[in-house]
């Protein structure tokens, strides 16, 4: 936790905040901070700055609030992820919002399991909660926009074309072309399941403006693959 | 799993292997091979190809190998990572050997606690374990050269100028220049811990011979800088 992610509800004046449950415990066990200490801290959608400690013991963490700088600005980027496994899809979450990502879409996919669909880490609360930990790993305030596309057609046919807004669309895909020589933002990035998107899909994409794009021979694993193509493009 | 990794001691021919334990389980459960099936396999620092179920019960995978393929090169890269907490060094161990890293050195340095370099995850088997999980996962047979740097300065004052090769050393830490215009392989990139590098270290590596590299603004866990940087640079 690089950043104490505020909500507005912890805010008890417009420069004090008091706050309980995982960030105290995490401000006390992890930070070890003291009284007279001062935090990074941030406001959800808001500034970020400095928080001093007022008070921290088992109950309560008072921070007397100096926010006075904007977060970082978002990257123009939509990535577009079939819905990871469970277990996978906290840390890709994370991570997507921990790059500094606009917008996220999870989308279906043939070789997507369909009980993947029913995960409780699908739950708004849920996947909030992995955003904020992105947000607090890289000193951001700003929650990504976060969508679940449970039918793959009706999500690429009918609402992917205009969320390229006239940028560059890429979808990883093997066996084909190297990088596009040129790159209109905004870019919109896609990643298959874990066994590739189908032919038809990779169709379907394309139709919708995607260009396909070859991450070389080895296949990563999504966290590692989106954070590899941001690396790329930003 | 994408490539059922072979070591020597599986073959029981030149044409034939036998295995049993972790990726017997792995290809009846998850997989759920048939025999008569091909599955993608590769020989441990050898070729990689195609492996034909002969046999697949409770107690053993018989495999008829037909192995003519060269596993992709590996990329001219060193990372030297600050040695992480247990928790997230099995990540990166496999994420570094995935993205097809030659070498990975995990370092000491003023912010990695002590304690981590009792963690059992450094015994050698457990880290071998986590290399081949990584050469699974990407499809590839060859190992990273793996090295523990106990000791900051003597790695860095008397190794690190040697291993850099004549090629690019980066070292990631914030509020310095933009990325070099020009590079030369090999590639030597330096990722800090949790914490970053103190200056002093900083100072150490730049006269080792690395330059400090911003990554912009966002602090980012270790997995997703070396992925980021991967993608970057390569």
């Amino acid at each position: 936790m690089n950043l104490v992610l505020l909500y507005p509800e912890d805010l008890v004046a417009p420069d004090r905040a008091c706050l309980t449950g995982r960030r105290l415990l995490h401000v006390r066990e992890v930070h070890r901070a003291k009284v007279g200490e001062d935090l990074v801290v941030g406001l959800l959608n808001g500034n970020m700055g400095k928080g001093r400690v007022l008070r921290l013991d088992d109950g309560l963490l008072d921070l007397a609030l100096s926010l006075d700088q904007a977060p970082p600005a978002k990257l123009p980027l939509t990535l577009v992820v079939a819905l990871p496994r469970p277990k996978v899809l906290n840390r890709v979450v994370a991570a997507a919002a921990s790059l500094g990502t606009a917008r996220i879409v999870l989308l279906n996919a043939w070789k997507v399991e369909k009980a993947y669909w029913s995960s409780p880490k699908l739950q708004p609360e849920s996947l909030r909660q992995q955003l904020f930990l992105g947000l607090e790993q890289a000193r951001d305030t700003v929650l990504p926009e976060l969508r679940l596309a449970r039918l793959f057609r009706p999500f690429v046919e009918d609402e992917l074309p205009g969320l390229l807004g006239g940028g560059t669309g890429l979808l990883a895909h093997p066996g084909t072309d190297a990088a596009p020589s040129s790159l209109l933002m905004p870019l919109t990035l896609a990643i298959g399941p874990e066994g590739g998107w189908i032919e038809a899909e990779v169709q379907s994409l394309v139709n919708a403006g995607m260009r396909p794009l070859d991450l070389g021979p080895r296949i990563l694993r999504t966290e590692t693959a989106l954070a590899a193509l941001v690396g790329k493009f930003f």
